[in-house]
C-alpha cells in the first residue's frame, strides 16, 4: 500500500496549481464582472476563451481522457482524480481545461462508441472545445432513479428515428455553443428490461427540439443551464444512433463510473475552498474581544472539515483505483458510496463556512452559497441518496452473504 | 395550564384560514405569474394590492399591534402568534395584512416613541400601508451581533443630524414603495455602553442616502432588497430623532421581542407546509413498486417533522405567553432560544421536503428551494446563532446559581 | 392558553421539592453504600423503607392515581406531570412516593378492571407499597411492537387457566417483594386481531413459574431485575383472569398513555439533573487556562439542553393536557410521539455532561452512565421508536386527507 | 498510489483469519460461560492459555513489534493495522496474539528506552506473555489532556526515587497477572513544559501502591480492571528509572503514535463486527410482513455504515503509513484526527445495531452494549475529543498560513 501519486500525476499537478495561481484565480472577479455586463445569464464571459488557449498551449487539456490523444497519452482515473480536486475549487475551471460535464461523459462514450463520422462531426469539434453538448436522460415525470421508467420513445420509420418525449435537468443545453444532444429513450418496450434503451444523437437545431424552460438551482439561472426539453416528432437519419439499439442501458453505465470520479473529486474542491475561507474568516473576525477561530466549536467545525475531507478523499481515490485496477462493475459499490458521502460531507462544510461568513455567507460575496446550491443538487442529480444506499445496503447483504 | 387558544384568537383564525382559503392561496400561482412579467424584481404585483384591500375590508389589518386602533383593540403576542403561524405558509400573505417585516417593527416603535408629528408623516401612512419603511442597524465591516461595535456616526450640527456610515442587508430598501429608514447610529461614543446608540428617521430620498447595491440570498433576488446602503453626510432635522438621544440601543431591544415571536410562528407555518408537501409527494411518488411514503426513512422524516414542528410551536407560544405576563425581559432566555430552536427545526424540515421532490425540489416548482434559502438566513439575521447559544448558556448557569 | 401549572398543583410541586431537599438527595449516597453492603443485588437498601414512611406521612404518596383514594382526590395527568419530574432526578424517588413502574400501571388497571377479591388481594398491599408486582408482555422471539404477535397462550381447562410462554424484560420480577405477575397472552387465536388476547393474575410463587435469568442494561444488573421468565404449564383460577376474554389488548392501551406521560417527565427530570452536573462541572474544570464553561461547544451543549428541555417538557405536558381533554384515543399521535422525542432528547444532553466529566462520566461517580443506559433502553422498550414515528407518519397522512 | 497491501500482510491477514475462524470464534461462549464461573471479575479464563499456546505456535505473535524478534522481523504501522483490525472483532483477541494494550505499548517503550536490565526483568516475560503491565499517567484532580498537569511527584532520595500522587483508569492493574506499573510524574517542577516529567517503573508489589478501587465502565466490570491507585512515599531504585530524567513527556510521545494505530483499527474492527450483526438480524427479523432489513432507514444505516466504515480504514491506514515513512510528529494532525474520527464513527454504527437488536441489544447477548461502552470511553481517554479537536484546527491554521 502506497498513498503517493505517480511522479507523473505529480508533475500535472504541479503544473495545474502554476496555472490556477497565474491564469484562474486572478480572473475569479473579471469573470464575475464580465458575465454581469452579458444581456444573457447563458452566454459566456470572453476571458474564458483565453484562459482555455493558455491551458490548451500547456496541454492542460482533456486531461480527463483515458485514451490517447494529441493532448496526451491519456490518464488512470487515480491520475486524474486529484487535478480534478483542484479544478473543482473555480466554478469555471474545469470548462477552461475542456474537462467539464457533460461534455466530458458525452466525449468519452463518443470515443468508445461513435462511429467514425460521429466522432467526425461532434467528437472532435467537442475536443477542440469547438462546441458544447448535453445528455439528455432524466425525464420529469417518473423517478430518474430507475432507468426502467423512461418514457421517452425512439420509434425507427425508414432511414429515421423519430424521437417523442420530454427530458429535464439537462445541464449545458442553454448555453449558445450547444449543438448535440445524446438522447436516451426507448426502442424496445418489449425487450428484456436492460435492453430496451437506446442512445441516438439530436443535433440541437433539429425541428421538434424545443427548450421549454430553464430551472434555476434555488435562485441561480446557470450559465450553461438546466433545461426542460420536448422532442415533438424529432427525425434524425438511423446513423445517429451510439451503438446498436438496445446499447442505451450498458453505454449509461460506461458513462457512470469515470463521471462519479470527477463529480465526488471535485466536490471536495469545492468543500476545500470552503474550508480555507472558513479559517480566513475566522480568524479575522472579532467578537467579544477575541478572533472567532479561538472559540471552541468555529475550532470543531474546522476539525471536522479537516477529517471528512481527507476521509472523502481518500474514499474517492480508493474508488478511482479500484475502477482501474479491477473494472467499474467491481466497484460499483464504492461508485454508489462517493455519490452519497461526498456531497454530504462538502454540504456540512459549505453551511459552516456560511455561518462563520454572516451575511456575506448567503450572499454571492464568497462565492458559499452558490457552492451550497450546487453540491445540494448532487444529492438529487443521478437518482436520490435514498436510492444509492439502498444498493449500497443489499450489495452489503450480498457480500455479508458470500463471505 | 390550559392549551386552548382564547376565543377571539380562535375567532381570528378561522376568519383567516378562510381568507387563505378563498384568496391567498388561489394568488400563489398569479402572483409568480406576474411577477415574472415585471421589469423590475423590485416592483409589486398588482393582486397584492387587491388582496390588501379585501384583508382591509375583513379587519384582517395591522393584526400584530398590540395597541388599540381603528383596526381592532390591540392582540396579546399570544392571540397573534397563531395568526402568524397561518401567515407564513405563503410567502407574501403577511404583506398583505400589512403584518410583514420590517414594518411591522417600525409601526411599533413609531407608536411607542414617535412624536405626534412622526406618527402623522410616518406612521399613519404605513398602518393604512400606503408606503413602506426599512430598519438600517446591521453593518458590514463589524460583527451585528454585538450593538457596540455600530460604527455608523450621528452627529448634531445646528439643528440638523448629520449621518455617516455603511449599512448592510437593510431588507425593504429596494421596493419602491419604502420611504422612510430608521437609522440606528452613535449620537455618543463616550458614553456607557448601552446609551451610546440613537435612532433617526431619515427619508428615503434625502441627499447623501445611496443604495450600493442589493445583496442576493442564494441566487434570489428579493422583490423587498436586501440592500447595502452608504450614508454620506446625510443631514436631517432634529426633530427626526427617535426618543431621546441614547436611546438607541433601548428602543431596539423593544422592538427584538414581539418580532422574533412573529419570524418563529411565520417560520413554524413555513415548516407546515413544507412537511404537507413532503406528505402529498410522497403519496404520490412511486419507486420499485412502493409508494415513497411507505419507505422507512420517508416515515422517519414525516414524524420528526410533526414532533419538530409540535416541539417548536409550544417554546414559541409559551414565549409569548411569558413576554405577555412577565415582559419581555423575563422571558429573554426564550427570545434568544427561539431564534436558535425554531429556524433549525424549518430547515431539516425544508431540507427533507426538498429531497423528496427531487429536481423540482432544488428549483422553484414547489417553493421549497426558496424557503431553504429564507430560513438559513435567520440563523445569521440579528447576530449568529452562536451568540444567542451563549447567551442563553449563560443564563442558565445564573439560573442554577441562584436557584 | 395559559401556562401556569394548577394552585394545587404548585403546591404539591413546592411539598415535594422540599421532601426532595430534605430527604432524597442526602439518601442519595446512602442508598449507594447501603446497596453495595447487601448479598444480592436485588435486596432493597434499609433507607427505602424510612423514606417510604416519611413520603406516606406527608400525603407524598400514590400521587399518579388519578382516582379518588384514601391518599388523594387523585389527580390528572396534567397535575402530576410535574411531580413525575422531580422524581425522575433521582433514581429511587418515585419508588419512595410508590410511584414506580410497573407497579403504577398494575395498580392502575387493577383499579379499573379488578374485582373486588382482586383489590382486595393485589391491589391493596401494593397501594399500601407492601407488595411489588410485575407485567408480563414482551416476549423473546417475536417483535414485541406488533401484539398480534403475542405466542404466549392461555387456555382455558375448567376452572383453571393454563399458562405457557416465555416472556423477557419483565421488569421488578427480581425484586423478593414481586408477589404478582400480570401476564398476558392469547385466550383465542382465531379471535378479530385485538380480541385474542387477555390478561391473568399470576402469583409469582405459582408452580411453573421459573426466572431463567436476568438481563443486565449496559452492564448493570438493576435491583428490581429485568427478568426472562418462563411459564410452563401455570395453573391459575379463572376468577384471576382480569377484566374478560379478550380484553386484554384494550387493557394494555388503557395502561399505556399514563404510564408514557410518567416515563416521560421521569425522563425529563433525568435529562435536567444531567444539565445541572454538566454545568456545574463545566464551571469547575479548567483547561489550558480557562474554565471548561467558557468554550464555545460547551456553551452550544449548554444551550442546546436548555431548549431541547424546555420543549420537550411543552410537549408532554401538552400531552397531559390533551389526554385529560380528549382522551386517550385523541391524544394517539401525541403519546406516540413524546415516546420517541424524550428519550432522543435525554440522551444527548446526558452524552454530553459525560463527555465534560472525562473519566468520571463513563464510571458510577456522577449517575450519568447509569442515566444514559437506562434512557436508552426506552428508545426499544415498548416497541423500538421506528415503530413509533410509522404510527406517527401515518397518522400524519391521515390528518392531512382529512383537513 | 496502490491500496494492494504488501504481500506479507496479506499472508498474516489470511493465517490469523484462519485462527480466528478455528479458534477465537468457538472460544468467545466458552470464555463468556468460563469466566462467569469465576470467583472473582478479574480472574482470567482457562481457555486464554490455550488459545495464546496457539498463537505463540503459529508465530501469531507479537505482531504489533515493528522490531526484530524471536517472532518476527517486525511489521510496519501500516502492516500491522489490518491485523489489529482483525482482532478488534472479538475482545479478547488481541490479547491471545500477546498484542494488548497496555502491554504493547509498554513492551515498546522498554524496547527503546529500557536498560538492560529492566529489559531482562521486565520486557522479557512480557514478550513471552507470562506476565502484564500497567501505565499510570491519567490523574483524577486535573484535566489529563494537558500533560503539564500531572502533580504526581518523583523525587530523588539518594539510590531511591520516591514517589507521591494518585493515579485513575490505570487499566490492566486489577489482573492478578499484572506485576509491573509504569509510572508517569514530575522528576522537576521547574524544568521546561516538557522536560518536567520522569517515567519510572514501579513493581506492584511494591509498598504505598494501593489500588483504591476499580472504575466500571458503563456497568461493566472488566477483567483487566481500571483502577484509581494511590502511590504513598512509593519507594524504587534509582535504576528503575525509563531514559533519563526529563524524559517523561518524549517516550509518552513515542508510546502514542502506534498505540493510536492500534486502537483505531481494533475499534474498526468493533464496527465490523456490529455491522455483520445488524445486517443478520434486520434479515432474521420480519415486522409488519415485512423483513427489518428492507425498511429504508435500516437500509440507510446499513449503506452509511459501509461508508463510514470504509473511510475511516483508509483514513487510519493512510495515517500509518505516514507514520511509517515521515514518522510520528509528520503525522501529528493525521494521529490527532483518528482519535476523535473512529470511535465516533463506531458508536453510531453500534448504536444502530443495538436499535436492530432491540432488547437484546441493551443487554449482553450480543456484545453491543458492551462495545458500545467500551468504544464510547475512547472519546475521553488520551484527552477528551474536544482537545484533539483544537489540535487539528490549530495545525490546519498553520497548515493555511505556510501553504
Amino acid at each position: 500500500m502506497d498513498f503517493e501519486f505517480s511522479p507523473r500525476c505529480q508533475q500535472l499537478q504541479k503544473e495545474l496549481l502554476s496555472f490556477m495561481d497565474e491564469h484562474v484565480y486572478p480572473a475569479e472577479s473579471v469573470y464575475e464582472a464580465q458575465r454581469a455586463q452579458l444581456a444573457s445569464p447563458h452566454e459566456s464571459p470572453q476571458i474564458l476563451e483565453g484562459l482555455k488557449s493558455v491551458a490548451r498551449s500547456r496541454r492542460l487539456w482533456n486531461l480527463f481522457l483515458p485514451h490517447k490523444t494529441e493532448w496526451s497519452d491519456g490518464l488512470s482515473n487515480l491520475d486524474y482524480a486529484p487535478l480534478a480536486e483542484i479544478t473543482g475549487r473555480v466554478p469555471f475551471a474545469a470548462e477552461v481545461l475542456n474537462c467539464s460535464a457533460p461534455d466530458t461523459g458525452n466525449m468519452e462514450i463518443l470515443t468508445m462508441f461513435g462511429t467514425e463520422e460521429q466522432k467526425e462531426r461532434w467528437l472532435k469539434p467537442l475536443l477542440h472545445g469547438e462546441i458544447r453538448s448535453s445528455f439528455a436522460m432524466t425525464e420529469p415525470a417518473v423517478a430518474s432513479s430507475d432507468a426502467n421508467n423512461i418514457a421517452c420513445s425512439i420509434v425507427r420509420d425508414g432511414d429515421e428515428y423519430v424521437i417523442n418525449g420530454r427530458k429535464w435537468w439537462i445541464s449545458g443545453a442553454a448555453d449558445p455553443r450547444c449543438k448535440i444532444l445524446i438522447v436516451m429513450g426507448k426502442t424496445d418496450p418489449a425487450a428484456e428490461t436492460h435492453r430496451q434503451q437506446s442512445m441516438v444523437l439530436v443535433p440541437m437545431e433539429t425541428p421538434g427540439v424545443t427548450v421549454v424552460r430553464n430551472l434555476p438551482v434555488f435562485g441561480y439561472v446557470d450559465r450553461e443551464g438546466h433545461c426542460e426539453i420536448t422532442f415533438e416528432n424529432v427525425r434524425v437519419p438511423v446513423g445517429n444512433l451510439l451503438g446498436g439499439e438496445g446499447d442505451g442501458f450498458a453505454i449509461a453505465q460506461a458513462r457512470l463510473g469515470p463521471g462519479r470520479i470527477h463529480h465526488c473529486m471535485r466536490t471536495i474542491g469545492v468543500a476545500e475552498r470552503a474550508l480555507e475561507r472558513m479559517v480566513t474568516r475566522a480568524q479575522e473576525r472579532v467578537t467579544f474581544g477575541q478572533p472567532v477561530v479561538e472559540r471552541g466549536q468555529v475550532q470543531d467545525w474546522i476539525a471536522n472539515a479537516r477529517m471528512d475531507i481527507d476521509q472523502a478523499r481518500l474514499y474517492t481515490l480508493y474508488t478511482a483505483w479500484k475502477m482501474d485496477k479491477e473494472g467499474n462493475r467491481a466497484a460499483a459499490t464504492e461508485i454508489a458510496a462517493i455519490k452519497v458521502a461526498i456531497p454530504k460531507m462538502a454540504l456540512e462544510i459549505i453551511d459552516r463556512a456560511i455561518q462563520v461568513h454572516g451575511g456575506g455567507g448567503v450572499s454571492d460575496d464568497f462565492g458559499l452559497a452558490w457552492a451550497y446550491a450546487h453540491t445540494r443538487i448532487l444529492q438529487i442529480a443521478d437518482g436520490p441518496d435514498e436510492v444509492h444506499r439502498r444498493t449500497v445496503a443489499r450489495r452489503e447483504q450480498r457480500r455479508l452473504a458470500h463471505g
